[in-house]
């Protein structure tokens, strides 16, 4: 993901969308912006992050072009100007504005970029009926891509708010029931030799998920539930951000250049203790039951070595998630304020889907035998494939439905603005 | 000003505002934002510039803290938060948000902004009866102070406006008729030998005007109006961004590393030529008998030296406009484009007030005998003495009746997005 | 490697060096050095590098404090302060010299080094006798150690010659006759299934080497042998370094903020062509028969998508490179100019060992089951494990012997100063 | 001067110099650099300083250039790829060597350069008897260049081995007696009214210290001597390095981003106070009764501002020096340590002469009717004048003779690895 799947093909042959199914995606992306201004839907944070608008605007775009533009005879641009300005990676495409600059779009505004909306829903609405195969493929993939958007507007949105002094909430909080801490981690042992991960077919995926391949497993055993909070604090109160031994080299440098001593928004109380944290329902406490998000590949790495563990590889997770229901689990399933809830009761693993991203050992890479779809909207998932880490499993602002076991997500070892947490694993 | 002029106190004894005068300053802030969408206003698009709302907002806290908050009784704080987002330089008054993060403030509103400037104002009203004269003398202060943020208002959103590639004009643009190139310039002796400078009492200054003293002149002159777009485009034609021996050092640095080749906001049309420029009122033709705008002191420093000429003192600048009226000219008026216009016909200095703030060779330091106010609001002109250079008249993006002879502006050598021209002057 | 083998514990068992094998490393470092200026053996040129001063101390201070301190009873320190200046990565070992600052160091002066190294060399010939075994294990480890920091002061220098516009020659040239191109790349399939890689153990071997450890092979094939110069030049006339679907997104803008249009120390001749290169022996004549050396990860990546093919994984390499003589090749046996050499005529895979440092598509990271050692010495090869690509078979800086099948050198994905080179891989 | 003057031109008409007088200079620079190795004589420890080999060379350059080769037929250049490497600020002498790259010149060795001196002296004693009037004038201009460098060649070296942990001395330290703390300042008056400053004829001086001109002194006093370590102290101790308020905005930015607490080179002894030194006798204790030296801008103006008082003018210093003997005071007279000396006991101005270059409160800018000399010798002080600061008076690292009443050295204000110091000012 990493703001940069931007295009990808699916890997498993076309697969058909069905107007309500698009609709139902579009609705979803107009919910989570309601209740936003046009400044809070403006600003851009960081540069790793992009405004709301640009992510509403960005994903009609992709419709508009690659379905509208180049499958319905006689569609007229809603602007031509707009596709300067909400393209992202697609180089084969033209010019784009740089990335770090997308804050400066105060105009067009954010009503004008619902019109657009609207506007391409409609043409799309209007067209479906005539719709040639290859383009309702493209329908599917433009809303996989756009529920990838709908995370990112979350995450962006939260960054940018964390930013504010005023501490502002984009929703109010919901409800919670205290919740005990759950049980010492059990060790779920997972299987060993061949195993077959990677997109098989039978569903969509994107092209870096495929192909389906065999890999070699080592004797293991995965974490049944994420670490917690409470554990997390464990790790602080035991000097765990003080100890250089912890960490990667590259870690260690990047929590001294940047004074880490805690995961993102965490704050500290009155006391000066690590009670608080800022979410998208404002300031609230730290519940010590849940999963810990908002860590970096660089804590997770140096947690696990303090825990006296190791993080899990993709091929041991993947393969662990095999049988498991890709869409239980704490999901997003509308606009509000969304977080990670306390590992269920019961035996076996829990806590694989939702909640949290879940970082991965392995290195985001090429499957053997990948190759990238021709053309614009095959520019890429394939090029972001250096330096980056993989992360599994979907999170609390993931929309229910998007993950699966063979998902790939991808992040820096230094980033930690998506809701990104931990499950430990160990060799046997 | 410099984004600077963030205190001061009156240099030449208390002087009263009335109510009347303190009204019509805030009105013109509005109408100026009037028209700016709440996204427009709250972006930042570099650490030099504020977004508008910060602005409206900073110039109502001044007035709430330094008058009502210290002068009148009961007075409630709008909003208590606000004092930490909104005040600027005030060291004394405390923690402030960080100048470069002001973008990141999507909330308060523009429209919540609104409400505070009329809670200010109506408080401010009913206790114009009884405010005592310190707090009036305040006021005044105040008002000069939000002429000067009405200014960078302008200039700041030049600025954003400037970033968007869809090129948006907050004003429609004004019919201009062909005005015919002025001849060439005439030179205008000045006084030689002891003079005097600086603010001497009879009307508002900022402390950093005065106090007035002696000076003493070498043979020279000036020249009778400003440097035109038609004779900087001559520069550029003659290779003048190209000649490393027309520019300081630090000046040819810059060039370099900015890639520097011609004034800012110039823009080349489809023929590659510099005919274009962009303003508030959108994209348009360069006037070539209009004065040069948005060149950097290193920039006028060179055009001076291809000149043979060289830039004005601050002292013969200040002796030479003593006569002249500074409320004529081209100054801002209202809510509108703006823009510099051509030297009218006539004999003698002509363009000395407004049009453009006319960069000078005087550092911007202390005069002799000048010491700072103490307290809050006397934090300070004085603190931004190194570095910079003084800058005299005004420009069509002031307001006018708030440029005077002593008056000092003030910026670092690089900074040109202000409207900034050049007048030559030669030794004799 | 990556600068950054600094430590790291045999993987098989104990191992023991004699004390000829001692002397003889020893001697090549001080034989690399011997025509080096004070000056020369100072400099720094850029924080990747490291003096070569610093260099022949630092590998001095290993066997003076993890062999004489640690094991030598009565030992005295050359100079106690001397631990600080040339300790490295050892945070167990307390503080170090900030790496980016060992050009500083001018004192102590070449001859003191040398004298600190024949102190050491002294003190460990007469402890030879008594040393006990874990001290000749890190005798034989102190010798691996010192190997790669021989091809690192070579990479160093020329670095650091690079810089200089004279274009200095540590060595004069070699004579070299004309060779032939050899002919096309033809493909040698490789295994399928599972097979095994990582050091089983039966020699020295750094700890991240092993375990040994299952893998799953993909059908595919390896080119028979490196990329040549004249390929590569091919790959630079049809615009490889214009062409951004080529590259990775990282490598993309590492190519356009760094300006690279060629391999690290090619020149442009006075006709503007790349017929030239920087070397060890000074300015030179491209080779177009031999193997193209000083590209990066980005570099060899887009190559291999350019050629239709892509990098072997270090599965791949390490099971082909099995049953080939690791001490064959192009390797460094003594002081003088270093270069690569065309492939020898006959069948199968050629140049795995020896040349160039081969690229592969595989993240340095932990094998299965890899624990660090516990310790100072331990302190690690583990820790380098993000972000880094592993590179296999050594070049014709690695002294003869020290490379085997299992050894993983590792550098970021930008880094290219070392004799980096490219052999292409497909699927079958 | 700020590693700046690298060209000028006489100001007052051609003096001539004689062969005595170029061979001893020339002698002295040899001289400093006896001690040095090959690498302390080649290393650059930041941009703004340079190599001391560079230093000798670069000023070889400078009569080889403009005397040798532009007056001496037949002069046969010691090696013409030299002019790339030693010219310095001459553009108009074509390309030159980086200025953040001169470390990397390992080659030509500190024995080639002194060969290079050699060769420059003999053919310009050889050419002497027949030089023609113009050439003695640039001899005597590379004389007082030469001397220029001298002293930046000690504070360049004092820079670098400041950053070496072993601390080494350039010289040992000279005996020092214990001197009484000198008593409170005593306030001189200084003139009123119109006074003349600016070299007027009558002896060497640089371009920029002319022309002789008016300027208008108001009423004020001048510190009878240098301020001391011992009040520098007090005001540490008072916290002036955390008060916000005794700050230039831009001094207060710098205190912050560089941690800055007390004057460069002062070190913690082990009750962490302040109480040593680094000089180029190595590590030694502060004299609590000579003056503080190594202060920037920004601290000489705090510290004013905390002692009630401000910093001289260039004016008020200059007319004020104009009766004494400029070559009376403490300056460099040969090799060896060199450092401050409390002030002697008496009456009157003392110290104004040599110890620490005084900073005022003067902008470094044009005198009026300045005209810098074609060509590029006099490639200029002149494009330096834009955000710098006078200084005046000479230090003890400044060769005795060669500073005078009008000499203005220049630095920015943030700049502190000069002998710098501060006499206090104040109005009346």
């Amino acid at each position: 993901m990493a703001g940069t799947i931007e295009a990808y093909a699916p890997a498993g042959g076309p697969r058909l969308a069905d107007l309500a199914r698009f609709q139902k995606v579009r609705a979803l992306s107009l919910a989570l912006a309601a209740d936003l201004s046009d400044a809070d839907a403006s600003a851009q944070s960081m540069p790793d992050a992009s405004p709301a608008k640009w992510h509403l605007a960005h994903t009609s775009w992709f419709f508009e072009t690659f379905v509208l533009r180049d499958h319905v005879p006689g569609y007229v641009a809603h602007d031509s100007a707009w596709a300067f300005l909400f393209n992202s990676y697609y180089e084969a495409e033209g010019d784009r504005i740089a990335r770090a600059e997308r804050g400066m779009l105060t105009r067009p505004s954010l009503d004008h970029v619902r019109a657009y909306r609207a506007h391409v829903d409609a043409a799309l609405a209007a067209a479906w009926p005539t719709l040639p195969e290859p383009a309702r493929v493209l329908v599917e993939l433009g809303c996989h891509h756009e529920e990838q958007h709908q995370e990112l507007l979350l995450t962006d949105l939260l960054h940018l708010f964390s930013r504010n002094p005023l501490a502002p909430a984009a929703w109010p909080a919901r409800l919670r029931f205290a919740c005990p801490q759950p049980g010492p981690i059990r060790w779920i042992e997972g299987g060993t030799g061949e195993a077959r991960i990677g997109h098989a077919g039978g569903g969509f995926a994107f092209d870096c998920e495929g192909p389906e391949h065999g890999v070699w497993l080592h004797p293991h055993a995965l974490a049944d539930r994420l670490v917690t909070n409470a554990e997390w604090r464990a790790f602080i109160d035991d000097g765990g951000y003080r100890t250089a031994g912890l960490w990667l080299s590259d870690g260690w440098a990047w929590v001294r250049s940047e004074g880490v001593e805690a995961p993102a928004y965490w704050r500290r109380d009155e006391a000066a203790e690590f009670s608080m944290r800022f979410a998208l329902d404002g300031l609230g406490k730290i519940d010590p039951a849940s999963p810990v998000r908002h860590v970096s590949y660089y804590e997770a790495d140096a947690y696990a070595r303090w825990a006296g563990a190791r993080l899990p590889t993709e091929a041991e997770w993947e393969t662990a998630a095999a049988g498991l229901d890709p869409a239980a689990g704490t999901f997003l399933d509308g606009a509000g304020a969304i977080g990670t809830l306390p590992a269920p009761e019961g035996e076996g693993l829990r806590q694989m889907f939702g909640d949290a991203w879940e970082w991965t050992a392995s290195a985001y890479l090429a499957h053997p035998g990948f190759r990238a779809v021709e053309g614009a909207v095959g520019e890429y998932n394939g090029k972001f494939m250096s330096g980056q880490f993989v992360l599994k499993g979907g999170s609390c602002a993931t929309p229910r439905g998007h993950a699966r076991a063979s998902y790939r997500n991808f992040f820096y070892p230094h980033q930690r603005w998506q809701f990104t947490g931990v499950r430990l694993a160990k060799d046997l």
